[in-house]
């Protein structure tokens, strides 16, 4: 178990609950010694069992580097209360500095994967990648294996979001320095 | 320019903003006489210009019949006064009946392609599916070159959302019959 405070387990073919609902999220990855994490709107699930995700990750970009050496990358993500610290990963590169320590994010070590975790956000995915070397020279896109999930209790219990206090909803990207927070859940019946 | 009251034309290299907040979407089909819409949370942008989206699409649905066939399909994104409909859509193959017809689903000519937009929506995206043999059969996964976007003014102009009526606001799905709404929208600067 990640040494957060409030994590909690969730299981591998719930792990999609937790990107359905298209929230922003942050990159880690990890190689040699080095590691950084950016900022990503486009990704997605993509099977339940096993458990995959979809993520574009730019050519140019250090995470691309460190993900295609590893075979390995984590999602974390982040709630209200960090969107100020998305911005600024999302606007500056892991080439120009060590962006963990430029804006004071902090991280935890991952369970099954090198890339860490980041402290803060309020659910993990960590995965390994499937190799599409098509996929991933053409359209910049890298599918995952989810081998483990996590997520606060606070805000995903029981296979559900429970958003409550605003600062830890998650958010969704617009542009600029522009976010949405994640509204108030409600249900339907089909009509 | 779609006989849709309200409806503006998005410029191709922007439609990508129209999806990267992850609102869940409905996708339409047609062809050869038949047509379908299915309900889809699995999305995300691929590309900026020429606009590409990626969607994942069962290979047991009636949909990926229809869009296999005629290499197109459209992604609409209902507001929250549909949720039901998407709920139902959602719930039920076409192969059972006509979803337009059981549901009292609308729907307006598209300017590109043979698959209809969604009435009552408040974006559409127009698209031709880029075959990609490998993704469609292991993964599900399409993607598709947006050739036209739209949009209804009164939530997104000058390339952002304005969301003000909840009615009109774009939904994220999460499981069973739950959604949560867009919610406000906020600015940050890099902390």
């Amino acid at each position: 178990m990640p040494k957060i405070e409030h994590c909690r387990l969730v299981e591998l073919p719930k792990a999609y609950l937790l990107m359905n609902h298209g929230p922003v999220v942050l990159i880690s990855s990890a190689h040699g010694g080095r590691r950084n994490v950016m900022a990503a709107a486009w990704t997605m699930p993509l099977d339940f069992s096993p458990a995959k995700v979809a993520v574009v990750v730019d050519r140019n970009s250090y995470t691309r580097e460190l993900m295609e050496a590893s075979g390995e990358f984590v999602l974390s993500l982040p709630p209200k209360a960090m969107a100020g610290k998305v911005l600024a990963v999302g606007s500056h590169s892991g080439r120009e500095g060590d962006k963990f320590v430029a804006f004071g994010i902090n991280t935890v070590p991952a369970e099954k994967v090198s890339a860490p975790l980041i402290a803060g956000c309020v659910a993990w995915l960590e995965c390994r990648i499937v190799p599409e070397a098509r996929n991933q020279e053409s359209y910049d896109l890298f599918i995952g294996e989810v081998v483990a999930a996590w997520a606060d209790e606070r805000v995903f219990r029981d296979g559900r979001w429970h958003f409550a206090e605003e600062e830890l909803r998650t958010i969704h990207y617009l542009s600029g320095g522009s976010f949405l927070v994640s509204g108030s859940a409600f249900e339907v019946s089909p009509t």
